[in-house]
């Protein structure tokens, strides 16, 4: 188990995941995702140039199935750094309110400066929110030193 | 789409991938694995300290469900340096002959000098062999450049 200040520290600097969904014929889909934590969901904005001709596979997934996980794990040569945590849940096509999703876009500038440059969505800004329901996690050695040292080297 | 060549070389080169595989229940299932490339498919060992206790939960699922995918990728705070390259097919359960376990574990320990203090598998050896039917790629800007930037990165 991963401590919930763990957690929190991760999910706020931690800046990409691996998301999967599935499809009705039971077949995953798999994108890495970048996202910003508030509450116990997590937002992953989608951003206006993908959305054309349609619903992204992912959030046709989430609309058809919620069933959805995220991953976030560092490889590294040094096995005995090995890690990950993994956020199962459900995931939603979600549309904010004009007020949420300023505040949604300012964690995501904050977190990632790259959007200073880059538009977070499109006119009209859909995310794909998870909340999570349960929160696993594994370490080659121990699971809070390994991810405090990741956390460190983000720098 | 991704060269067959540039495919071959990031697939014999590339230490980790993510892994998803989908329940009964249509609920995703994520976690990091190393494996290796042999013509259409890709094995990723199960080593036997976490085989105890029954099938891992990968192996479950695909045992169940054959859907499956890999995707490789790596972050990178340039964005216009991202990149994924994902395969999509037919996970199953694969218990080689001693001769194709000898010939796996040679090119696993040749990819992954690790494996040299590491067992590869346990006394009786499995492997989540994934036999893709389906490659999708993405980059930010050029993928060849972008692989290949990522590949002599390496070292």
């Amino acid at each position: 188990m991963i401590a919930d200040r763990l957690l929190r520290d991760l999910l706020a600097a931690w800046p990409v995941g691996r998301l999967a969904t599935v499809d009705d014929a039971k077949a995953p889909h798999l994108v890495p995702v970048v996202f910003c934590p508030e509450g116990d969901a997590l937002y992953s904005p989608v951003d206006g140039k993908r959305k054309r001709g349609g619903l992204l596979k992912r959030l046709q997934n989430v609309a058809a199935n919620g069933s959805c996980s995220l991953l976030l794990d560092q490889y590294d040569d040094d096995w005995r750094q090995l890690w990950w945590v993994r956020l199962d849940g459900i995931g939603d096509v979600y549309r904010p309110t004009a007020d949420h999703d300023a505040a949604l876009r300012q964690r995501l500038l904050a977190k990632y400066p790259q959007y200073r440059t880059v538009p977070i969505t499109g006119d009209d800004p859909v995310y794909l929110r998870l909340r999570w329901t349960k929160v696993s996690a594994w370490a080659q050695t121990d699971l809070q030193i390994s991810v405090r040292r990741a956390l460190a080297r983000l720098g």
